[in-house]
């Protein structure tokens, strides 16, 4: 019997205040509306900005939500004007929109689309845009995905089609960790063939920095991180060589600037911390060294002294990798299926969407690189 | 009668400690070594660096020292070695060299030089380099130049061979403040046709910078400064609009937002105040604008938001606005007499180097634009 039209009452991961565990409530999903997807989601990971809207960002405005934003699922039914999906469409809810239409998206420069939900809001879609009900009461859609839901509705202009090939339990990393650090690296820091980058942190976005660094050419990739537990996994995405900044009695600037001769070429920092932030600039040679913020916080403020700007370097930032989220998603679809990018060795732990407070666990402990939740059954 | 090889008694300027007057004194300028020229300095501009040592760095270490960077004048003899330069020949000293060697000279994205003074110390040449002695004492020369000297001894690696046909006493300026300036918004920026940029701060660098905003092409070029005095210049250097922060009472980056539809493509920071620094990133439009630092500061962090940077806008700075010094000087010059770039509109006053001290009052309280001394008679 179709579900089209119809109210979908489901399973979902509900948010209820900051600082406590999530629980698993029945929601009621309302149709999609004019121009909007209704979507089941078969897998989700979990990323470290579910952890941070939940434990760390402290928004009193942003609860109750359905964490989850990097997710993939199939089509269930359209709202009216659509025409690009249909049901059956395997499909990647974006936390990036890209309407096409806006000077943003008609900007080869940006990803930064002005018409989705984060133009507004980096946290969570309004109340009023919402289609998540529980107890009576409305539920926000954080980063307007909430893909810890066995349905969910978006906007069509933050849905990517991707090929009907793609095992969702593995492309739904593409939804965000993957894209993020890969697409800094090859997208935002442009890293050039033959240099020599550092990548600060290494999870799930710090890996696919490297492996972005390794795709576009770099010669040196030099991992970064106080869990020395992780070097082995970044050596499988192209790292050349490690470091743990606890092993030194100097800061790890100076460190990288004698194993280089100056300076990398580049810097990505994937933690999200002002103070790494800052020495991944000042990692960073003088004259050409570029350095990428890709790690999220915006509890501090990051700082430098004006001399390492002044000396040449750049300070860029990355969201999304800057993918233009509807055009990039499936091309990275395509990469993984033709082996050119690697996903399976991300996933270090797989459970179910009942076990969300483990997997939530596990992330906060740095015990996983990334744990994929079934959702629904395919 | 030649002075070649023999140690010049002559004129200079000397700052025997920090916030003191300079002193009118004798000094004696010893021969040029290897790879040296002595050159007689005919003028000089006084740029807010020299009072940034003198007063407000407090470099322990950088007294006794002749200032000056920004002058112009005419080699008087040559070391072993030097096949570039003869007696005679126009020049203008630089503060940052251009060997052709070093792998910062091979590469075209900088102009930092690793092989001049500047790679070790930001402020004096060590006293070992120094060719200056004043009552037994050697004297430090600062950023290298020391251009507030009759006579000045510098390596030919830092020295710019110019059209026999310049003019002295306008063209010195390009030793520093309009090179700075020009260049960060050409170089740096890479201003594109059609931008909207913001200039902060309206000295001599400042206005360059508008003058080389206009040159790439810029559409709206606002000129910010809370001294309302400056706009009229502004307006002779191409500025279109005009916006005192003290006339808001709402953050200048707003005001520019309202303005400009979110924010302006470029910024460039010619104060050197790190509060400035972060309201000309955030008067940046998020996707692609751009913030160069050209003012000079050491004392304090610049800081800023991380999501400033996520969303896309991109924080570089500018040292001697990126031109490759002896490539990019007789460039310069050649523009100024094909009438491209103005320099006689930024001197506002004239004087000789008995008068620096009253350059230096003017300039301390923003009464000049550029003072030039006349140094050496031609």
């Amino acid at each position: 019997m179709s579900t089209a039209g119809k109210v979908i009452k489901c399973k979902a991961a509900v948010a209820w205040e900051p600082n406590k565990p999530v629980v698993i409530e029945e929601i009621e999903v309302a149709p999609p509306q004019a121009n909007e997807v209704r979507i089941k989601i078969v897998a989700t990971g979990v990323c470290h900005t579910d952890l941070y809207h939940l434990f760390e960002g402290m928004h009193k405005d942003g609860f109750p939500a359905v964490l989850g934003h990097e997710g993939a699922g199939i089509v269930e039914s359209v709202g009216p004007g659509v025409t690009e999906f249909q049901p059956g469409d395997k499909v990647i809810p974006l936390f990036i929109s890209q309407c096409r239409e806006c000077r943003f998206c008609k900007n080869p420069k940006t990803n930064q689309c002005e018409n989705g939900w984060a133009a507004d809001s980096h946290d969570v879609m309004a109340l009023a845009e919402s289609r998540f009900t529980c107890k009576g009461k409305k539920v926000l859609q954080f980063m307007g995905t909430s893909t810890f839901s066995e349905y969910t509705v978006m906007n069509q202009m933050a849905v990517a089609k991707i090929d009907p090939a793609a095992p969702l339990d593995k492309v739904c990393l593409l939804g965000c960790g993957v894209c993020t650090g890969y697409g800094a690296a090859v997208n935002t820091a442009k890293v050039e063939p033959g240099s020599t980058c550092a990548v600060f942190g290494l999870g799930a976005v710090g890996l696919a920095a490297v492996m972005g660094c390794k795709a576009a050419g770099a010669k040196r990739i030099i991992a970064v991180d106080i869990n020395p537990d992780k070097f082995e996994k970044a050596k499988v995405f192209g790292a050349t060589e490690f470091v743990n900044p606890k092993d030194h009695n100097k800061p790890i600037n100076e460190v990288l600037a004698e194993m280089t001769n100056g300076g990398v070429d580049y810097s990505l920092e994937c933690v999200g911390n002002v103070a790494v932030m800052r020495s991944a600039l000042e990692s960073c040679i003088k004259g050409w060294g570029v350095s990428v913020l890709v790690g999220w916080t915006d509890l501090h403020d990051f700082a430098a002294r004006p001399i390492q700007l002044i000396a040449g370097r750049t300070w860029k930032g990355s969201l999304f990798g800057g993918f233009k989220s509807k055009d990039g998603v499936p091309e990275m679809v395509k990469a993984y299926l033709n082996k050119k990018v690697k996903l399976d060795e991300f996933i270090t732990h797989k459970m179910t969407l009942n076990q969300v407070n483990d997997a939530i666990e596990l992330m906060k402990h740095g015990k996983c690189i990334r744990t994929v939740l079934s959702v629904s059954p395919q």
